[in-house]
């Protein structure tokens, strides 16, 4: 009887993740997940099921780690510094080639999200995980004076996350460093 | 000797766009074309040539009738009831199963653009050629006073345009229309 192989979950969904974020759910077939992660059909389908469930698993994977980094980058500094931040951080990352993916959860709105309920909720839970991290934030930033405008920090909030999609496709289209500059000014102004 | 096909060119073309805005050039076959246009290969090379010659006239149609229909949609009442009406349509197609194919240039930013400089070209074009109606339009809203803030024509337009691809995104994401009328009534404030 052969033995079962062993392997770091963990490790293995990281690379299940990688393949989903850079092709998307259709395009990747099992064989470049058996590729990547090294493993036989039966381990991989044995711990964590079919295709559907194994995308399922490493989505959640990005999401958490997703959701980690919003919380440490928006956490430090003053509010205004740590939103302006954060989106310098989305168009560093969508210049360089090995991100070129983008963020996921735009990626499933697009793909899977429309006729596939148990993606669509996720998606859905991370926009209003980043939502409320938005409201909390720029609260605090009223507070500690750094956001000077007195407007609703939730219709700020959603002002943020309708344009947070467009930076990562202006970056794509190559619109140019100071088109996005120019963009992003015009934004942040609105917290002032 | 075979008689060549006859056929409307333009008419052709629009069954073309059709695919390639639904599928995408990737996932688009020669065969998939074939079917939709009822033509024979030799037909359709022999006007068009190959795939990437007919998805760029396919493309340059689509811009074509955006740009007419941008022109026509601001061009209507008030600048700010235009500018208003605009992102009204853009939710409401997407919300269509039939338009959910979203926009052909905000598809096109991710998908060919960062690889291929004749597709780029045609995006930014598009950008472009979109924020000047923007720029034009608010500007006529100072002149008439359906506009009341006085900041920069320009950088209200970069704002718009950084916000109209995440109203695609957040309706494929079906956040709800309560969420999407404040994104917008949030955007539009900054007219006022």
């Amino acid at each position: 009887m052969a033995r079962p192989q062993e392997f770091d979950t963990g490790d293995t969904l990281y690379k299940v993740l990688g393949i989903f974020w850079r092709k998307g759910y259709e395009a990747t077939t099992m064989a470049d997940v058996l590729r990547a992660t090294g493993l036989s059909k039966s381990s991989l389908y044995g711990t964590f099921g079919g295709k559907r469930d194994l995308f399922l698993a490493a989505f959640d994977l990005y999401r958490e780690d997703r959701e980690r980094e919003l919380n440490l980058v928006l956490g430090q500094g003053t509010a205004r510094e740590a939103i302006e931040r954060y989106f310098r951080l989305i168009i560093a990352d969508a210049g360089r080639r090995e991100f070129a993916n983008g963020c996921m959860s735009i990626n499933q709105a697009v793909e899977l999200a429309p006729h596939d309920p148990d993606v669509r909720r996720r998606v859905q839970d991370d926009f209003n995980f980043m939502e409320r991290a938005f409201v909390a934030t720029i609260a605090r930033g009223q507070d500690e004076g750094s956001v000077s405008t007195s407007k609703s920090p939730v219709d700020l909030a959603h002002l943020l996350m309708i344009s947070f999609p467009g930076f990562q496709v202006m970056m794509r289209a190559e619109m140019g460093a100071d088109w996005l500059e120019r963009a992003l000014g015009s934004l942040l102004s609105k917290l002032d």
